[in-house]
């Protein structure tokens, strides 16, 4: 089945899509990313580490826990392939 | 057809694959990756914005070529579900 969809999956939908692939310049596809590594990458948004003001904004207020349910979201994803130039 | 093979893949593939589907804890998939995306984020290993002391071992000392050969290389591979838990 998959995990539950986030409650603040929204926000992170806007840029990277519901389902992790991004139809927005310069922004990554997450959809299958490594549950581990999208953990990590999460924390270093959130605390400034990876600089990326979007990134903190969105997410800086979010627990732990939050940033948890997300990573499993989007590793859960399946990705496609894009066909990028 | 898709891009040649970088001369400077094999220091990546240790990590991260060929294709760009890693087998290693904590390290990202790159393949099917925006490009663009790729691009900013190996400028920012190499130079220290993001501090990953392997990374910058690893492609400290190449060339905004090499590193752009490297993303559009990943960027090319189709991505494939490794089903995450």
């Amino acid at each position: 089945a998959g995990p539950a969809k986030p409650t603040r999956l929204g926000l992170c939908a806007a840029c990277h899509g519901e389902t992790g692939m991004a139809q927005v310049p310069g922004v990554p596809n997450l959809a299958g990313q490594k549950l581990d590594y999208l953990r990590d990458a999460l924390k270093q948004y959130r605390d400034g580490r990876r600089n990326v003001p979007q990134m903190r904004a969105a997410i800086g207020p979010m627990s732990d826990a939050d940033l948890d349910e997300l990573a499993r979201w989007f590793s859960a994803q399946a990705p496609s392939h894009q066909g990028n130039p």
